[in-house]
């Protein structure tokens, strides 16, 4: 198994405008993705892979001159690997509304001539998937063999299944929930406002007085990663494990090594990920609720669907539980679609599905060896 | 069953020095407390009540011309309650540090002659053990019928039972942990960085600044509040209810309702909690550990037991989860001491320790009635 190697993000632009589901519109905007892998000669063994919130298109190998730079999902994704790139052809997109090169807060509004900041429109997983498909169709690609993704990216993968059933072999969705639960928006919220009440905030428009919101993004992170570790991970990895072997007796400096830990990741988050962004991805994640326009039906919801499906969840995540794939998996039983549905007993919680865990590697190198089969 | 009716706080000063945990010392302090139900002649019907982050002496009863200020375990202490005023003579302590009445950094340091703020020194529920000793000292109480407490205040009434073993007949420990866990630690954590980075907060020493920290109160205690409930209250009391029935695709206005009752509790809290107080609480929650001098062996810890032990936890509190008091019942009857305990079937979450669930009010009726006949 190896890696893909050195790789560089593409770019597409876009100048037909895209009108949101909030109403507002994108007169033009651009798409940065990376691909993997060759496109076979019938176009036929493309596979996307979605992102959750702070990840993007670079998904797997790494940029030249860059340590550490492997994609967040290299792991699964490389020559022999369990999503095989001799045989798929692998495509990363950043969605709009992101920070990491496509169209977002952060990129140039084309009507005032400034950055977006605050003014970008809020995105839905349906705006992102329908911008999918237009750099799918830009790339002559009329069916993928599968789409992928976990937490956010799967919610994706599940509205390809529903709104672009004939554009779509296989659904393949991880660690994710067929919307977010009054707690899963709860904490989204607090994150939100900790963001929103930082002074150096402004309103979302912080880069046109030269600063950042790091004090809010921070405690954002801080709350955001509690919820991706298990309990009995930060237990086992933690504990009570001090400092230093005495006691400080102070509240402002660290005592406990988690504290120090989630510092560290607060810190590092606020320096590279952008507010208004983290503000836009939590209120797509909020949004995102197939069985809405059903009456709450999630099964009626399904009945659109017709790829093949596999669900995957890790007994210890508590943010999207594995009773909320089974929901989903159910929903698509009432429908008899085809479905497969593996809880991976993982301690690692949320996180599990970005790590590399045998089980559930083992797992999907055998969907995608039955994928692979039948494209040929 | 009755109210105790209109009820004063009553306050104590000691001059006597008193060293902390931390090392530093109070010159000289004072303890606001109330009292309900008649000392008897033997002066053996004395039961503590013990406060939790953001409770006080104001256990029972209401304020003349006040509306609504029921005390705050109202629900269980009264005549013919749970907890009978007709037969125990009840106590609650603001505890050093709190912010209602009692020394802690809203009130005056001596040395100074100004508002202590961030110069309150750090206590721990040692501490706050040593001050209610003190003043039950005062009030010619050598022994307590019993010490009953929740979350914070069963850490109180263990820690009774450990260094205070000859001066309490019953421990009633509720909803509470032999210490927190890393998760535990990690909410408080952020709650903290809240606070402390909030602009406002000057150093803890905001009052000379004529302003609160308000902005990290309000996502403090709405990270708090998340954890007080559990996932299937939140979801069956708001799930996906939208404010409006038309979505607005806003990231900083209302979309949910738990997002408006989120920011409701946030919004309330800050302007009547100070934000050192819960700096304070916060770490003492912390700090606590008895088994930390035991080489982590909590059964070694309470060796030193020898009163009878009631505890209860509640199946769905995610923050001080039944698997925490399990652990205080294996180490009691590791050292054969005399412990009921009960897992009470409650939807509620950590906050049904003070809400009026009949099995749990059942349970505690009785264990009172055995500690009054104890009594005769």
């Amino acid at each position: 198994m190896g890696s893909v190697g050195l790789v560089s993000p593409q770019s597409m632009h876009f100048a037909q405008p895209m009108r949101l589901r909030s109403g507002a519109q994108l007169d033009d905007y651009t798409l940065v993705y990376e691909t993997y892998g060759t496109l076979n000669a019938e176009r036929s063994n493309a596979v996307l892979v979605c992102h959750a919130l702070n990840a993007s298109h670079h998904v797997a190998g790494v940029y030249g001159g860059a340590d550490r730079s492997e994609g967040w999902w290299d792991n699964l994704v490389g020559p022999g690997k369990p999503l095989d790139t001799d045989r798929f052809f692998v495509i990363g997109v950043n969605n709009i509304g992101s920070c990491f090169g496509s169209t977002g807060p952060t990129t140039t509004n084309p009507r005032t001539g400034r950055v977006y900041g605050a003014d970008f429109p809020v995105v839905t997983v349906e705006d992102w998937v329908d911008s999918q498909v237009r750099l799918l169709d830009a790339l002559g690609i009329a069916r993928l063999a599968a789409v992928i993704g976990g937490s956010l990216g799967g919610m994706q993968a599940l509205d390809w299944s529903l709104r672009y059933a004939d554009r779509i072999g296989h659904c393949i969705a991880i660690a994710t929930a067929p919307n977010l639960s009054a707690q899963n928006i709860a904490f989204n919220e607090v994150a939100r406002r900790a963001i929103v009440t930082d002074p150096d905030f402004h309103g979302g428009h912080y880069r046109e007085h030269d600063t950042l919101p790091r004090r809010g993004l921070r405690v954002a992170r801080m709350i955001g990663h509690i919820t991706y570790l298990s309990n009995n991970a930060m237990e086992s990895r933690f504990g009570r494990e001090l400092k230093s072997e005495v006691l400080g007796y102070t509240t402002q400096d660290i005592e406990f090594q988690i504290e120090g830990y989630l510092r560290h990741q607060g810190d590092k988050f606020s320096e590279y990920f952008d507010a208004n962004t983290y503000l836009l991805i939590t209120r797509a994640l909020d949004y995102f609720d197939p069985a809405r326009g059903h009456g709450g039906d999630l099964a009626r919801a399904f009945a659109a669907a017709t790829c093949k499906f596999q669900l995957v969840s890790f007994t210890t995540d508590w943010r999207f539980a594995p009773a909320r794939s089974r929901e989903i998996v159910k929903a698509l039983l009432d429908n008899r679609i085809d479905v497969s549905y593996a809880e991976i007993d993982a301690p690692h919680g949320h996180d599990a599905f970005l790590l590399d865990d045998a089980r559930y590697h083992a797992l999907l190198r055998a969907r995608f060896e039955r994928i692979a089969e039948e494209l040929t």
